[in-house]
């Protein structure tokens, strides 16, 4: 499906509260937090070593995923919230579906990144509650958007998926199936 | 696919980081919390109204709704984290295929659900900001389990609800799929 990522992003904005003032004040707290999101992602790929079911998509690539990893961090801090970063976050979706992720690693992964970052802002901007509430408003909410586009594109391609399965267990050909498809409507 | 609900719970556990503390903390906020869900659910319901997308389900249902909302946010407080709880959770996904609800819905509302939480602890227990951290991990990690356990049987009821419009377009009977995914397998 060819996706319209200007609509995509303005939709995500609004169902995850991302707000115009919650994104200025991400890059706002960007210089205080990212000097320590390192220590956010090697928590988390710590924490993903103790779960059995994770292992065979971490053998022999932690330190790649880990840059790769920080890195998407950091961009959630500095970079606009526009339909080039929703495009990014459903890429990654769809890359999810292909190494055969099982769909609740997405909502897993986000809650423990999120309980990292709960940590760090509450240390580092304890002192102010009304600045320390709002920098937790606006992490929650890109990572809530970042979530919700991953998974949009991950169900896409899940379902893509299971109709390349049945044709090849089927031997229909898709234009036949297609063909049905639309008889059938 | 039939579920084994103990393990599925721990499993979450696990992945959602909801630690014998983190659960312990729940209670102990829960009297602190719950007596101002209410004022969560009205809000997040008011947020919901304003995104087109929601409104077909929405309809006609608001108090039915925000009724059974509020009661499944106190439970996160009250109830205990168990397999029961776990089946719950897993019928609430089954659900929403059934209703058709689109899969980005679930994430985009429990962003929304935690923007409103965050600001509730923050007010209520800003002054003790090592108890404040600790609840709001301990609030994103249990909110995180429901999601989780809610998008796995969401994908499961979808592909399950493909596989049924598969066999309907092409006029094939269940067995003799199944036979020929075995023979193909």
């Amino acid at each position: 499906m060819a996706q319209n990522f200007n609509e995509l992003i303005m939709y995500s904005k609004t169902f995850s509260g991302l707000t115009p003032e919650l994104e200025v004040c991400l890059k706002d707290i960007a210089p205080v937090i990212t000097p320590h999101l390192k220590q956010v992602t090697d928590s988390f790929y710590e924490q993903l070593a103790t779960i059995p079911a994770a292992e065979k998509y971490l053998a022999g690539r932690i330190e790649h995923l880990k840059a790769a990893h920080l890195k998407w961090m950091i961009n959630l801090f500095e970079l606009d919230v526009d339909a080039q970063f929703a495009e990014g976050m459903y890429k990654v979706g769809d890359i999810h579906v292909k190494v055969n992720l099982p769909v609740e690693f997405m909502a897993g992964a986000m809650t423990l990144i999120n309980t990292e970052i709960i940590k760090l802002v509450i240390d580092k901007m304890g002192s102010d509650l009304d600045k320390c509430s709002k920098a937790l408003q606006a992490i929650n909410a890109v990572t809530g958007l970042a979530l919700m586009i991953m998974q949009q594109s991950y169900q896409e391609s899940s379902i893509a998926e299971e109709l390349e399965k049945f044709l090849k267990i089927s031997g229909m050909s898709r234009t036949l199936f297609t063909n049905l498809a639309k008889a059938y409507n």
